[in-house]
């Protein structure tokens, strides 16, 4: 049915779609069917989307359609698509396969992939996806096939340099900002490296959310080649560059669920690093007490992660590194990326924790790409940091990402939890920290978060802070308070 | 804040908010975020959502809410409520618990289900617990805990009766309406059966979508005893009763996502009959190729059932019945009253089989409560269906449900497939000719769906019609007629 495009500045943050009443009835569209909707032309898009009625504000022979649907097909006002009920996509079936602890094919996940890329699965049926993957796993086929199929759903970098090299740490340790202080260190030594990051998944703050207090983080792929060729390297959102835009789909319902199945976090990796062309890629994985896995865990996903690079005829080195605590002082964007400023300028209060760890990756780094002789890199990254070069380096990223480094601000709401004895701290418990930062307001709001006073063995005294909180609004200060008070994320003994 | 109620008729099919972008800033919300509303009273009624923006149409100070949120918390144009940032559910813990595969407790999962009657969790979190229960399966207590935290989450009917008889049949198989016909017989024969129904989960017509055709079958738990009283029986959809409101929605993702937990197919069903205060309960497994579960898995639910019946103490009798093909001819919510009323009147075209099963049931459960003796239930129900006695009970019931028995219109847009051979029916494929039916139009449009000329194991002739398919527009037929040729559901040898 032939129906006339009508906006209302109505946005879901996802593809939607109203009709009025008579029209479903008219096209036979019940509750929880879905419909087709395409563009008329040479060359027709097609979304799938469920709907909504909304009577009196949409007629008959319109659809109303959101602010996301109206920018994924370009749409215009007044503007006639076709419109047709649509019926259960192919993939549920496959989903429903996994589910039923059956291997999937590359044609099989490749729908799966294709029909999450198009809109054609609910939100409810890729929690579904998430949940066969989390509790059934995936083989190393099942995995490569992922791969295979969330790079083709996007678009590739192409730098035409021999060595490209990158670092990822695998998240779930609250701060642990060191990719701004890695990269410098690495491109002011002459390594080129694009690095993209995340978003938070489930952490209050994502480099990208970090670096974007500083500059600019979302470019095309031909802006993102520019920085990289005048600078050498670059700390860009992967979200904007069209990539992997099924991996992208994939962590939003992750994000809201808040799990985070082993093929997915290895498939969300590779695929990136592999649209990246990169050549040599050092891999990070913290473990222990409360950090996303266990030593016996982190010594699977390096062999893992070794596996594939093998697979894929790319150098992977892996380094396991302690997770039990957060690294650095702040956890929010603003906190941390204060942290990260005052390692550059060797302020006196600067966390040694997050140098140490940075200067330590920066070295690996520098050694797999043999900028460095082996057992050298960690000097050599040390030379480049204090010698001010990496600090050079980062300016000149972040202007070239259109940016300044200046004050970042941090929310003047704020209130510090005092020590109630005098000892030593045994315990900072990792998600106790992470939730506490979220619930004062971060990541969206980039100044708000937790600056720890101390780190574990270090000694405090009874009526000192311990951490300050500093939250977006009041509600959310008072909030955060009585969530601390409650989980009491700092042991003092 | 306190916000303004605005209406504009926009029906979800589920809660639903929308909010101007600067309200939503100052609230802190972000994308994933849902928010409380809560009416400002000496006993506020408060429900969780996810929210949208719609700027120009909603004010800051407004909130627009889905005429379902209207409804649930009765609210008026202009009133004022308190809307508020609402943090990540306790529940949502649990469900994770259970993906990790751990034991649940009773206060775990009545936290889960108080979560999912009051919204605080979205379709895509109810997934996740459908799935966690799928695939890790539920122990003897948790299914307990689970029928226990239903049947607590809703109403219930007090009929100070000392028997009250029930039948249910684990869905799956086309056709097979048996429950008018065995209603009838008994309630004819002074049994009191009060009988509630569910809409279609999965297939092509529920009991409650095929009564529908004649009578209301949405009333009030009083208006519900006031009918048993009169006519010792009734015929009604369970939905509408507040019984079991957190079955109603765990089902109305499971019919999204075409999957049903075995402990959640147990909780369901016995969840109801205890609401009804049954007594006397006969489960109808139907068993085989095509049918929801394998003879084995059919004698697992057995026991199941008996030991729960023990262990709530009350009488229960599972039979096994064939389920490898459709019961009866009619598939669709018109076809199949059609069927039912031709059993009653003893036309000569009345299917035969589904006449069969229901006297079988109906005498099972007339030894069950000792109607009849053990080993002369069949013959009663046989009696009392020839005799005209349960179509009289039949008229009664459909008259005190508001209805009355007349011509029930099915579709003209239709078309019939022809053999291509002469031969016998080898196979009737359930899963076929449900998807048939849907495409068709079923269950949403009651005179769609597809009618059998043939059995397994009938003779066909060649160009004779060995199915009609009934549908609700031109399209849908077109799209049925290509799906029909492309799964071929009946095959012939």
């Amino acid at each position: 049915m032939e129906l006339k495009i009508k906006f209302l500045k109505w946005s879901t943050g996802l593809l939607g779609a109203m009709l009025n009443k008579k029209t479903a009835e008219k096209l036979g569209i019940h509750a929880t069917n879905r419909i087709s909707l395409k563009t008329i032309s040479r060359h027709p898009k097609e979304v799938f989307t469920f709907v909504n009625t909304l009577d009196g504000l949409v007629k008959e022979n319109e659809i109303l359609v959101s602010e996301e649907t109206k920018e994924w097909l370009g749409l215009e006002n007044g503007q006639i698509v076709d419109v047709n009920l649509a019926l259960n996509p192919e993939s549920l079936f496959y989903i429903k396969k996994k589910l039923n602890k059956k291997e999937l094919s590359q044609k099989e996940i490749n729908k799966i992939m294709e029909d999450i890329v198009n809109n054609s699965l609910s939100e409810a049926e890729i929690a579904l996806f998430i949940s066969a993957m989390y509790e059934n796993g995936a083989s190393f086929k099942e995995t490569v096939f992922l791969i295979n199929s969330i790079l083709n759903s996007g678009n590739k970098l192409n730098l035409r340099s021999k060595i490209i090299a990158d670092k990822h740490s695998v998240g779930g340790i609250p701060g642990n900002r060191t990719t701004p202080l890695v990269v410098s260190i690495c491109a002011a030594a002459g390594l080129i490296m694009p690095k993209s990051s995340s978003r938070a998944i489930t952490s209050a703050a994502g480099t990208a959310d970090t670096i974007e207090t500083l500059a600019k983080v979302e470019f095309s792929l031909d802006e993102l080649k520019k920085i990289v060729q005048k600078t050498g390297a670059c700390m860009v959102w992967g979200g904007s560059l069209g990539i992997v835009p099924a991996d992208e789909k994939l962590i939003r319902v992750e994000k809201m669920l808040g799990i985070d199945p082993k093929s997915q976090l290895l498939a969300s990796i590779m695929s990136k690093k592999l649209a990246f062309g990169s050549t040599h890629i050092l891999i990070d994985i913290p473990y222990g007490k409360g950090a996303k896995v266990s030593k016996q865990k982190a010594l699977g996903l390096k062999k893992e992660f070794e596996k594939l690079g093998r697979h894929f005829h790319k150098k992977i080195m892996v380094v396991l590194t302690d997770g039990s605590q957060p690294i650095g002082n702040g956890i929010g964007p603003g906190l941390e990326i204060n942290d990260v400023l005052s390692i550059f300028n060797q302020e006196p209060q600067r966390p040694i924790d997050l140098e140490t760890k940075s200067i330590f990756l920066a070295g690996k780094l520098l050694e797999l790409t043999k900028k460095a002789k082996s057992g050298k890199g960690i000097k050599m990254a040390r030379e480049i940091l204090l010698s001010g070069k990496a600090y050079s380096k980062f300016l000149e990223i972040i202007k070239a990402q259109q940016g300044k480094v200046g004050n970042v601000k941090v929310s003047k709401i704020k209130h510090s939890i005092l020590a109630n004895k005098t000892g030593t701290v045994s315990e900072i418990g990792n998600k106790k920290i992470n939730e506490l930062a979220k619930v004062a307001g971060a990541p969206g709001n980039k100044g708000s978060g937790v600056y720890l006073h101390a780190h574990v063995s270090e000694r405090v005294k009874k009526g000192h802070p311990v951490l300050t909180i500093y939250a977006e609004s009041k509600n959310r200060l008072k909030d955060a308070v009585n969530f601390c008070k409650k989980v009491n994320p700092i042991k003092i003994k």
